[in-house]
C-alpha cells in the first residue's frame, strides 16, 4: 500500500517533469533561451505560409501544409523543455517570455498543452488535403499561440 | 521525342530546385539566416548529449537518442531551403557561412546530402536501440557535420 502510494506519488512527479517548468536548465540559461527561440522561429517560419495560405494570400498547397504542420507539431513538443527553470528574464536579456511563466505554471502548462494537442490535429488533418478542415484547425491552431503569447509574452 | 527532352530538362531543373543553392530567398536575407542559424541551433542541441554518449559521459539512454536523431534528421530535412541565393556574408552580418556555397555549389550539395543521408540512417538506426550500431553511426553522421564546416563554415 505504501508502496503503491510510492509510486503513484513518483508518477506525478515524473508527470510534472513534462511540464515546462518542471525542467532544470542544463548548460548555460543563455543557451537554452537560444534554444527556445530558435523552436519558436521555425515555428514561425513555417506557420507564416499557412497563414497566407488561410488569407487566401497565397494559393493553398496542400502538399505545403503537410510538411509545415508536421515542423510545428515537432517543435510543439520540444518547447516545454525549453522553459526550464532559471530561464527567465530575470537570468537572461533578450527574452520575451514574462517571469509569470515560472509563477502560474498550472496556467502557461494549459496554454502549452493547448497549442500541442492543436498542433498534432494540424499535423494530422494535413495529411488529409483537406484544404477547407485544414484551415478549420489552422485558426485553431493560430488561437493557442495567441492565447499563449497574451498572457506570457512580452508585447 | 522533344517532350521527352524538355520533361527531363524540366526534371533536372526541378531536381536543382532541391539543392541549397537553387532556392530564391523570400522575404528579407536576415529572415532566412536567423532560420538558418535556428536549425542547426536545433541539430547542436540534439547533437550534443548524442555526443556525450558516444564519449561515455553520459550513461547511454536509447530512448533519448531515438528523439535526438529525430530532431536531427527534420532539421537537415529543411537546410537547404536556408541557404537560398543572397544569404551569404555579402548580404548579411553575423553569419559564419563561406560565400564558397555559392560558388561551390557542386561541393556544397553532396556535403549537404552526405550529413542529410547520415542523418536520415542515424535516425532509423536510433529505433533499434542498438547502442553500438547507433555510436557508430553517430561518429559517421557527426564526420558530414565536421567536414561541410570545414570546407563552408567560417572559423
Amino acid at each position: 500500500m505504501r508502496k503503491q502510494f510510492a509510486m503513484v506519488l513518483a508518477g506525478g512527479i515524473l508527470g510534472a517533469g513534462i511540464l515546462a517548468t518542471g525542467y532544470a536548465a542544463e548548460g548555460k540559461p543563455e543557451d537554452t533561451v537560444k534554444y527556445r527561440q530558435s523552436l519558436y522561429n521555425i515555428i514561425g517560419w513555417n506557420f507564416k505560409p499557412m497563414g497566407a495560405m488561410a488569407k487566401g494570400e497565397i494559393p493553398f498547397d496542400a502538399t505545403a501544409v503537410a510538411r509545415h504542420a508536421q515542423y510545428v507539431e515537432m517543435m510543439s513538443k520540444a518547447l516545454p523543455e525549453s522553459f526550464a527553470q532559471g530561464t527567465g528574464p530575470d537570468a537572461v536579456k533578450n527574452t520575451e517570455a514574462k517571469p509569470e511563466i515560472w509563477t502560474k505554471t498550472a496556467e502557461f502548462d494549459t496554454k502549452m498543452k493547448d497549442f500541442q494537442r492543436e498542433a498534432a490535429a494540424l499535423n494530422e488533418v494535413a495529411k488529409s488535403g483537406d484544404e477547407k478542415a485544414i484551415k478549420a484547425q489552422f485558426g485553431k491552431t493560430a488561437e493557442t499561440c495567441k492565447a499563449c503569447h497574451k498572457a506570457f509574452r512580452k508585447d
